[in-house]
């Protein structure tokens, strides 16, 4: 899978992915109004008004992009309406052609990580039928729990032609509260690398491998050593723009080959509308263009301070 | 929270949780059939069958019980089906006086965790309306990314009333791989404990606090250490049976006040049907009884053995 992902980000000239985390906050009251008209104030009003606003997120991008990134917890906090919400919003961005990260960050052990990623990534069978339950492309998972982790996400990505990003280096302030902790003179983020690398032999597809890592762009110095601890794992980035990761600071996460990055924008994209930024020049109502621009911006950005293009 | 689970602990004196972790291969063939003929070999059908397996099984043991802890994996690969399977499950316990610990093992940053604490703990806000979108009493949380992952919890524990179980040391054998690394001289797990312990003074509920760990069975030497780091915090045990932990092991898990550890068994309660010991006696239509069977032999085994009662 990961070689189809690269191969859109060379056709996109796009390493990025946007980031489907809708927030009601985020949501317009014009797109709010009409859910809730037609649904009333209830879960599946929500629900609604997620859906409508991720579309139109999704109409006004998918020739710009190869990726997106629907974080899980934003939908799966509106109960049941709301994993539908997160089910078309994985089946629509397949039908435009796109990519789907599920950021998920699963984890456990053994037949329960195997169900994780069946969930995910797999197909179940029900007596002599078969059936995709939510159908992501790419799943985050968490490394917390070792190997018994993450073999059975392998062997459903080797079987399956599908990918994980493993949580490596995240981009939140408190990160380094386990993470950047030594262990024999380096931090266990690196020993989660190593593995990353390890468990990466596993399932390669071309140059690179189905196993991926997350490393926050807030930590460029560690995204440095990291790349190079990972040299066949694309990097899934965090942290760009609304979190304080700058452009500039992307270069060392990307290999020389001009691969092995892809960087992840959720708020500065989806909810560019209301960024003074893009706010003269886009009322609400044009919230989807806003997410266009900031999406055009994004990409001459990055393009530009890593690539000098 | 924590002061409900230790009262349905010692009003049934049973400091066990049976774990609903329905695989399609534990669920008798007679309740599939049925299944399967009302909805076809479907991911209805599939979500059918085990929901009428969890119920029996509920129905069984409700009386003998404080606390249940369906693993949300084992629905999540059933699709949509299988979150409102996870759902009624949840809602059912509940009105058979049973709390209910989502397993289901989440952990990001910020809004998000916030967004999973609201999805499986708290009530989500729609217009002026609020709803429950899972309803869990506890959720099992990762605690890889540190405090930014599990304050957003910690602050719906206290607003709700609910409680957390961090991973501190899991069951599996590779849970060594980066949970037993040593920190200056200390293994990781030890490290977390300590956090645990640090978080759980910000959400006490009487003499323990809302945020307990998961400390598995299989490695007891380590559990007695874990129990003097985080005296105040509720252990829940997985590994029990199954897995290989054994009931002489659990003693130190347990604080001199006969509380502090909660074990959990799964297969061994809900598949024991399919086990030598109980096949002779309990026929597949008769699952329930033998998982009735299993729960009192729990009980008793765990009380003889940590309370010589």
């Amino acid at each position: 899978m990961i070689s189809k992902l690269i191969e859109k980000i060379q056709k996109t000239n796009a390493p990025i992915v946007v980031g489907l985390d809708p927030m009601l906050s985020y949501i317009p009251e014009h797109i709010k109004a009409a859910a809730f008209a037609e649904f009333g104030e209830t879960l599946e009003g929500a629900a609604e008004a997620v859906w409508q606003y991720n579309k139109a997120i999704v109409d006004a991008t998918y020739d710009l992009i190869p990726c997106v990134k629907p974080q899980i917890a934003m939908y799966e906090q509106f109960g049941i309406p709301g994993m539908i919400a997160f089910k078309k919003t994985v089946d629509y961005c397949h039908e435009k052609g796109l990519l789907v990260i599920g950021d998920v960050k699963r984890g456990d052990i053994g037949s329960t990580s195997a169900a994780y990623a069946t969930a995910h990534l797999g197909s179940v069978e029900v007596g002599s039928s078969a059936y995709v339950p939510f159908g992501e492309d790419f799943a985050t998972v968490n490394p917390y729990l070792g190997s018994d982790g993450v073999k059975p996400f392998l062997e459903v990505c080797n079987k399956e032609n599908k990918g994980i990003f493993l949580l490596v280096k995240t981009s939140n302030p408190s990160s380094g509260e386990f993470q950047d902790r030594l262990i024999d003179g380096r931090p266990l983020y690196e020993w989660v690398g190593e593995k990353v690398a390890e468990w990466g032999e596993m399932s390669m597809d071309g140059a690179y491998s189905n196993v991926g890592c997350v490393v926050g762009a807030t930590y460029p110095e560690m995204g440095k050593i990291l790349r190079k601890i990972m040299l066949k794992a694309y990097i899934l980035v965090p942290g760009y723009g609304a979190q304080g990761g700058t452009a500039e600071g992307l270069k060392p996460y990307f290999n020389e080959d001009g691969l092995g990055a892809i960087v992840n924008s959720s708020r500065g994209i989806i909810a560019a509308y209301k960024q003074a930024k893009y706010a003269d020049k886009f009322a609400p109502e044009n919230f989807a263009d806003a997410s266009r621009q900031a999406v055009i911006d994004m990409i001459e950005d990055i393009n530009g301070a890593v690539f000098g293009r």
